[in-house]
């Protein structure tokens, strides 16, 4: 069996997993993972650092109200991408994170950060992927005419929108359904999902093989 | 309000609705279709015709066994697509067909044909669409490593697996699964789907507006 074939477990369930959440706006999933942690949902899990590339974003004020340590990195200070996640590198080696999460960051990272934390970050989309990648998913999604959206957790690879699927849960559309009452159960799936993820991960039950991943 | 946005009843219910299904292969929808009917569970509709494009299609077994009017249309007879439809559309105008139902029917309608039968043709669709669009949609969403995949139907418009969504059923991809599970769940989903949407439409309560489809 080739190397490539290998099934790997993304985290060593023995030690306390170091997490960065990287946002860039609301911050909503920030404080749902907080939350799961501190209420002993997620164990063996702390959440060592917040870190955006917008100076006003509301996560500060959450991170700022949770405890959370937090960092600011203004991309005006990097000349390109690559600084820029040269930087980020730097700052998650020094505090040892074992896990990216990506919870509304809205900066594409570049192919040589993905291949560093290769299954080490995990983003959140408001849709089934693959249909609806991109920034406006849930409009997009609503505007198509679909009866069943969803949400997916998945690590990043260097494809936006793309990596290897960890979980999904479908919503349907309801009759006569809003846009922004969608969105709010969208986002409100997302708070249970991405802790949950998390939760496994954490505990060393998500295995990656390929595009494949099992979930225990 | 302009007429583009009236929505419109596909269907008069007091009518009996005449159906033709076009297949290309096994006909397995054909035969959950004919079994519906025949069993109540639709009523005041009637499969006058089945057509298909090729002559050792398996579902032309089908139809003689269930005693179902079956036409094989050569289409080596036609030099065009659009000599091919305007038979069609000869054969369909003349049994006075209300609705066509597309059950694995592999040649690709002119937009002749789609715009004379404008939400008058409908498609079943192995995957969420627009995800997966596609002769391979179970394989494709089985190698892409999705946990959620399913089953749509949905009118027929000009473009390959797009028009107006009617109905969407999700099935989760189980954990070890098979790809040759994963085929016999959707279709047995197929089953199931299909008949619902005829039902819904020949009791006139599907309506159409733009992309929306509403379903009393």
């Amino acid at each position: 069996m080739s190397r490539k074939h290998v099934k790997r477990t993304t985290h060593d369930a023995r030690r306390t997993t170091n997490i960065a959440v990287l946002a860039s706006g609301n911050g909503s999933n920030f404080e749902a993972i907080v939350g799961a942690i501190k209420r002993g949902y997620i164990k063996k899990t702390c959440v060592k650092l917040l870190i955006t590339d917008k100076e006003k974003a509301y996560v500060r004020v959450r991170a700022e109200r949770l405890g959370i340590t937090q960092l600011y990195i203004n991309p005006r200070e990097y000349n390109t991408g690559g600084a820029f996640d040269k930087k980020l590198i730097q700052v998650l080696k020094k505090e040892k994170i074992g896990l990216v999460v990506l919870a509304g960051y809205m900066r594409i990272l570049t192919p040589v950060f993905v291949k560093k934390f290769k299954n080490k970050v995990i983003n959140i989309h408001p849709a089934l992927l693959p249909a609806f990648k991109g920034a406006r998913a849930i409009g997009d999604a609503y505007r198509y005419g679909v009866k069943i959206t969803g949400v997916t957790v998945h690590f990043v690879d260097e494809c936006i929108d793309h990596g290897p699927i960890i979980a999904q849960k479908p919503l349907p559309v309801k009759k006569g359904e809003s846009l922004s009452g969608l969105e709010r159960r969208i986002h409100r799936a997302e708070h249970t999902l991405y802790p949950l993820v998390i939760k496994k991960i954490s505990e060393g039950k998500v295995k990656v093989r390929n595009r494949h991943v099992q979930v225990g």
